[in-house]
């Protein structure tokens, strides 16, 4: 099976896709609004790691609503669980026999609860996978230490092809940056910079 | 890492194990309560697919009340899922840095909610792994096809090495054979022969 991985350049998007591989072949998928050339960051962990990557445009007004959330919620969580999912609806659209995505057991967000997959599964006739969506943290370090050469830093400073990114560009903008910093706590990120 | 895998000689425990390898050597742990000689089924699908496999005794008195409780309830459901926390919790004890289990995102049963495997985790100071967590069916599927040779057939006539072959067994002892027909619908059963 053809297996689109959402690709944001970190650690648990590659792990992700190292797994999906045992299903089938991977393209990496960089989602991006448009708003920032961020989705670059993504492409280039995808390529040396030795993936083909593929870009896909988002809705910017999915962004925008997504920034609204955020602002009028104080924290991101919704609003990234919003564009998650419209990732995902997206890119289950296109020709892909599975999607698979890097959400971890103990990530509080993004999240795709089993319902949430099998409503797109149903609705676009493909086959939705989380490989780490079972895997305790230990474990997902482990896998990151023995395949991976990644690079890790505060989250401004290690700028990944991630929702994150666009959304804090799009706050910055229209609320200023102090704003961005309020809302996101500052948190030590990490980028892969090759396969071991 | 060392991962021990709970193996029934099933597609499902043995895609669990070609998973895992990606997080560190892999060894089949096939659980047996010294009911039956089942167990020996899971090692010899363990053997055909190149893994080590190793004994793990689990405790009569669990498999005991767990066939009284299937016997009470008229289903298995509940039954099962307390053997499976009984081999988790023994395997856990090991010398292993994982435990993995082959549970579905689809499973009814067993099913390992995250609060049990954080707990186990945090308990033994192991990780645990459940690959099979957050993938669909179609995709379940397409890795069989592409990486096992397996047979089918009825549950009674594919003898595997898992729980079920030896509570009905225990049933069939204590019940009558006709007990476990009523208990035990049938269904179609995997053997893994081999890899493809």
């Amino acid at each position: 099976m053809d297996v689109g991985v959402l690709y944001s350049g970190g650690k648990d998007s590659t792990l992700a896709a190292l797994l999906s591989e045992q299903f089938g072949d991977v393209t990496l998928l960089c989602c991006t609004f448009g708003l920032t050339d961020d989705y670059e960051h993504a492409k280039r962990a995808g390529q040396a790691v030795g993936f083909p990557v593929q870009r896909v445009d988002l809705d910017p007004a999915v962004a925008r609503e997504a920034t609204e959330t955020i602002v009028e919620d104080g924290f991101p969580r919704n609003g990234i669980q919003a564009v998650h999912e419209h990732a995902l609806e997206r890119t289950a659209e296109l020709e892909f026999d599975g999607i698979a995505d890097g959400t971890r057991r103990d990530d509080r967000v993004p999240t795709v609860p089993r319902s949430l997959a099998q409503s797109i599964e149903d609705r676009h006739g493909v086959s939705h996978l989380a490989p780490l969506a079972g895997i305790g943290r230990e474990a997902i370090d482990a896998m990151v230490e023995s395949t991976l050469e990644i690079e890790t830093g505060l989250s401004p400073e290690v700028p990944k092809g991630d929702y994150e990114t666009e959304l804090r560009a799009l706050i910055a903008e229209e609320y200023g940056p102090e704003r961005v910093a309020d809302l996101f706590p500052e948190h030590t990120q990490s980028r892969v910079t090759g396969r071991q």
